[in-house]
């Protein structure tokens, strides 16, 4: 089979992990698994400099001509002073809403032989595999009104609008569900009904898909505050977490973080099926940022990007066994003792990203 | 000196933490350091079956006129059927705004006795002192609109506004700098500016308050998500964090959980200085909720009422003393091995809320 990609390696530690990613791409193909069709375009601060937006209409054309994005990082202190249209985020969100990648699958999984990494105690951590489902075209990152108005007087007034309909909560819940039924069959649906209007009927609709749909699988809610001190206390209660856009920020990110592996952890975001081929748009990309602070130094870890690229031939390419293949060739990588700054205990010897890429590589020929 | 205050032990475990307060107001009296007279009223769920509200017209007055409120928790699986105008936390709500207590004081502190209960290696969390700063009567748990509209064809529009205007910022973000001058002078602003306009206007409005009246305390500035992630990474790299109301419930929420002190971390809510007296409204309360599952047993842990009513004594009475006096009987009998169930270590004695009680008196009396 043949792919069409568009990558957009971004800023910062964006260039140097997609690097280890184009090199895979070759060996997809060397080896007759898949032929990859791809073009490199800029996006973020990068294109910023370059054209004056953080993506340009054209980078968009072939996204959405693409069968796979696969997206770096964007962002750093460079662009702090840039106006707000056109900040290197910006490039990631008209991703997100134009191609209308509503379900955002973010796994955090504590790899065994990392938990020592984790800030937590490793019996808390040790096996961790939560699946993080977060709503990502809707919500407070999307919804009108979003003005700064000039009061006078010295005073500005900000208004950010968290809006949501039935029918966006009803697709997200149904990802969720359609998720746990694969895994431990739990869904843990979460919001603050106690003071938002969007969390009573995020509350009601994920209710009623779950009692209409999903009956088999174990539902429960706990409010926002509630689910992020539970993470933090005891994270191996939940399976599958559904959330909304801003909620997700904060959960997904504190998820990664318990596993001690955020330089590990990849994410995929999907469109709704094409009802004809069934195919869906999608784009895949690590959790973590830009990392300005180790850009250009070789240093950064790719394998977060690399297993965004596993995520992409198991979505969107139906090439598990290639996906399992590259999972195994990274778990072998680690249990070898191959480390890059981030994810090595202390005293341990590092490698660079370029050799952690030729270890994979090097694995997945003796696979 | 003579104080009024107003009681209002709420729902769950509210009524059994307020009566160690009880216990303690007589002994202060007792011992001629400050004379209560207090009024104690119902809010919450147990206010909706008396009086078909979360609190009532006449309750607030007695809160309006109260030199300190002190509030035990609301909420709990009984009530949630009951209409979103009448839910127990529409009771806390309406306090909040009411009064105008603006400034939500939250101290993350990890007692060393308990430093083996966080979930986080020891190291990390022994000796944490943070000081999380939230804005409490803005942003999306006010802002209108706050709806949820009928559209037609089974579809529901639900909308929660977050807004926030520049006084509003420049004031809490006073009460981050003083609080930090007086600790370790480090202030850590947080909100979504590359998503958020209020995030933006946040951010500016910080700086300028800093540049203008601060320039000798430190400030950083993080993303929100970021900042919980460092939260479970390395949270001794905080003092002061500054926030908005909504970030700030997830964040000190995690925070506190950090300590693996939950029951143990009280909160201060104060309004503005009245320019006559210099006197502000305040109300005091423990930050865990109600803990409907323990609730009647005599299980609960009373020290964060307790703790809520040593904040009361420091900010609202000036009697630092007696507020020292009070820390230091918590610290001897935590020292001396007492736990309540939150708090014990596997396999450690614990005692119940009354023994708890029971144990603080004792150390006043012989400190
Ligand atoms: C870069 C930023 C806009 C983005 C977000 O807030 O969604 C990031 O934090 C993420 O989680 O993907
Ligand atoms: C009970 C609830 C309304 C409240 C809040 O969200 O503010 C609580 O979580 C808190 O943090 O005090």
């Amino acid at each position: 089979p043949s792919f069409k990609l568009l990558l957009l390696p971004g800023d910062g530690i964006g260039p140097e992990v997609m690097a280890e990613v184009k090199r895979l791409l070759a060996w997809f193909e060397k080896r007759g698994i898949a032929a990859f069709d791809y073009d490199e375009r800029l996006v973020g601060g990068s294109s910023y400099d370059a054209d004056g937006v953080a993506i340009t209409d054209s980078t968009m054309d072939l996204a959405h001509a693409a069968d796979a994005v696969l997206f770096g990082a964007v962002g750093g202190p460079k662009w702090d002073g840039v106006p707000y249209e056109v900040r290197p985020e910006a490039g990631l969100l008209r991703l997100r809403k134009d191609l209308g990648l509503f379900a955002n699958l973010r796994p955090a999984i504590c790899y065994p032989a990392l938990a020592e990494s984790s800030s937590l105690k490793r019996d808390l951590v040790e096996g961790l595999d939560i699946m993080i489902v977060r709503e990502l075209t809707g919500g407070v990152y999307f919804g009108e009104p979003k003005t700064i108005t000039d009061l006078g007087n010295g005073q500005k007034r900000a208004i950010d609008s968290q809006v949501y309909d039935t029918y966006e909560i009803e697709r997200i819940a149904r990802v969720a569900f359609d998720l746990a039924r694969k895994r431990r069959n739990k869904v843990t649906s979460t919001e603050k009904r106690n003071v938002m209007k969007s969390g009573v009927l995020w509350n009601e609709v994920v209710t009623a898909v779950h009692k209409r749909e999903y009956p088999d699988v174990e539902l429960e809610h706990q409010l926002a505050d509630a689910c992020g001190m539970q993470l933090v206390r005891r994270p191996k209660q939940f399976d599958v977490i559904v959330c909304d856009n801003l909620f997700g920020d904060m959960l997904s990110d504190i998820a990664a973080m318990l596993t001690g592996s955020l330089g590990m952890l990849p994410s995929a975001s999907l469109g709704e099926a094409n009802p004809a081929t069934g195919k869906r748009k999608a784009m895949y990309e690590p959790v973590h940022g830009s990392a300005p602070d180790i850009a250009g130094k070789g240093l950064a870890n790719p394998l977060a990007m690399i297993g965004s690229f596993g995520m992409a031939l198991r979505y969107s390419f139906n090439l598990s066994d290639a996906a399992d293949l590259l999972d195994q060739a990274t778990a072998n990588v680690l249990a070898k003792g191959l480390r890059t700054g981030d994810i090595a205990a202390p005293g341990q010897a590092t490698v660079g990203t370029t050799a952690m890429g030729d270890a994979i590589l090097a694995e997945l020929d003796a696979l």
